[in-house]
């Protein structure tokens, strides 16, 4: 899922997102509800009609933001108090409140609130976290007034493998339309978090959606398909391609190499993106330098189609029973290539 | 022309501009020789083919952005001699080397070198200066080695009209494919600009383009049509989509105002752009505040669909004989509005 933090995804077009396949897209609560106000987008008619799409939308509950900008924010069992992180405005989110937001935004599949326990936790705090979740996933599920909005609630658990089951466990007892596994992707090693993956995947329904919250680089999709999860978002697409970072069949390359100054060829060949049919890597490179908004526009354009035909493949690869095959292929492409580089 | 400085109309794909009705663009001699330089464009098969673009494309010899973005550039008989706006490296630009520059970035319309006469001027000042610029139109003339390549010169004279008189006939006797008035849009008021316009048409032939160089608002336009002139370019239709100020049939529009938060309505109910089809101007001014590339697109997009229409619109109105009626409809519209607002 692409991620449209503020009602957009960064430097895209609604059709030029469909017009790569994107067939759902993610929204932050958090920031819509900072600006411009949900009730602001409920009287527009909605979040689809205010931003111009008109396939799924999933909003995440907007509980990772409310931590991740702002140091100052404070749980109760009650909800979570924090100041605005543009204008220092006070506000209270509570689980009710989060489903009230969502209902306003109007998404196709709402979050649970939860509290995203931060890497590393004690054990402690990690069960006390998860059972603050639980209870508030009880209450999301108790104050849902829209039934044509799907509710999805969040593992967490830290990465305590009996903390994870039991949160499942709860959460499958309230009952929702999908699961994710929330907590993973913050700073933690990346063996750790497949790990957590592996053995957190049988925890959940097989005949619902999972979801891993937050990931990831082209071979966490990969390895979260392979567990057996089938949702996913993350800035990571977007935001290097603004950074000038390219993700492509071979590697990551990085467009402001001096190596690519006179590189008349395409950002890679086995591509056929509108960026790989038109422009060359010299000139992409000659954009990014310049800072010129076509280089946003060019390399997140080449990043999606980039990831959204990767989990196409992955698709036929599953349905045709040949994933196995297809994970091998695909590491033995980036083979001697710099996979793991912290971007 | 949309101004496509640095080998990019600002915000814009080649594909968007051809849709809209973009016939011609124009790139910046100056941007593109300092970075990624002449030779680098032509060792990758022209600047056409470096920036996906096959329709024509003007460049403007450098002279302009010599001046203006280097307060210490020195001019002599030879040439200028400036430090590069980036780096502060030394570089000589002559008529010649503006001409060989032009000639490997593969243009469809050069310009000579000149010396922009700044305002206000000194007849004296301005004697000197068209005489060089005569001097120097000579040597561009002298220096091209495309055929394939049109030329235009550049009349200068401040506003002295007597001086006007003088550079065009001067740079008639060379003979060019084409004739620029320089030097205006300088800081001048516009009814000094309009004067200036409407007494320096008529010196220069009538079978042979006659451009009106970094004008304008859509009422300079209009003046200019009237008075007898053919090409313009502008940054005004792309710079102010990024600062949030939109044209429309009925005046400007600043999407900023806290006005439009709630308006459901398309930033302009004449116009028939992909973006006034599909967002409200809530959405607009929401992307706005957020900063996001959207704005950026969203609004280029519009400003510069709204001057080629209007273009399209004076084409037709020519055509048919009724410019005057065209001319009184459009000031009439805008009755009320505040047009001069120095944006
Ligand atoms: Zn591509
Ligand atoms: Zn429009």
């Amino acid at each position: 899922m692409p991620v449209g933090t503020q009602a957009t995804v960064k430097a895209m077009t609604p059709e030029e997102l469909t017009g790569i396949g994107a067939q759902i897209i993610l929204a932050n609560t958090y920031h819509l509800y900072i600006r411009p106000g949900h009730e602001l987008i409920r009287r527009l008619g909605g979040l689809h009609r205010f931003m111009h799409w008109d396939r799924p939308i999933l909003t995440d509950s907007g509980g990772f933001q409310v931590f991740s900008l702002n140091e100052l924010s404070r749980i109760t069992e009650e909800g979570v108090k924090f100041q605005s992180h543009l204008d220092g405005s006070y506000h209270v989110i509570t689980p009710e409140g989060a489903v009230a937001i969502q209902e306003a935004l109007g998404s196709d599949i709402a979050m649970c609130f939860d509290e995203c326990t931060p890497y590393p936790a004690t054990r402690e705090y990690a069960r006390n976290s998860l059972e603050r979740t639980t209870r508030w996933a009880c209450r999301c599920r108790a104050a849902q007034q829209r039934h044509d909005q799907a509710l999805f609630g969040i593992v967490q658990g830290g990465m305590y493998r009996d903390l994870r089951e039991q949160s499942a466990a709860e959460l499958r007892e309230i009952g929702f339309d999908g699961y994710a596994l929330g907590g993973l992707s913050v700073g933690e090693e990346k063996e750790l978090m497949y790990e957590v993956m592996e053995y957190a995947a049988p925890f959940l329904p097989d005949d619902q959606p999972r979801y891993v919250m937050g990931i990831g680089a082209p071979e966490d999709l990969v390895e979260a398909v392979w567990h057996g999860f089938d949702m996913f978002d993350c800035v990571m697409p977007t935001r290097n391609a603004r950074n000038g970072m390219l993700f492509t069949s071979f590697g990551r390359v990085n467009i402001k190499g001096a190596a690519y100054a006179e590189d008349s060829g395409p950002v890679d060949p086995e591509c056929d993106c509108y960026v790989c049919r038109n422009f060359s890597r010299a000139y992409l490179r000659h954009l990014y330098r310049c800072g010129e908004i076509l280089a946003s526009r060019l390399n997140t354009y080449h990043n999606l189609h980039y990831y959204l035909a990767l989990m196409g493949q992955i698709r036929q690869a599953v349905a045709a029973g040949r994933f196995a095959e297809f994970r091998r292929e695909f590491y033995s492409k980036r083979q001697g290539v710099q996979s793991f580089d912290g971007a």
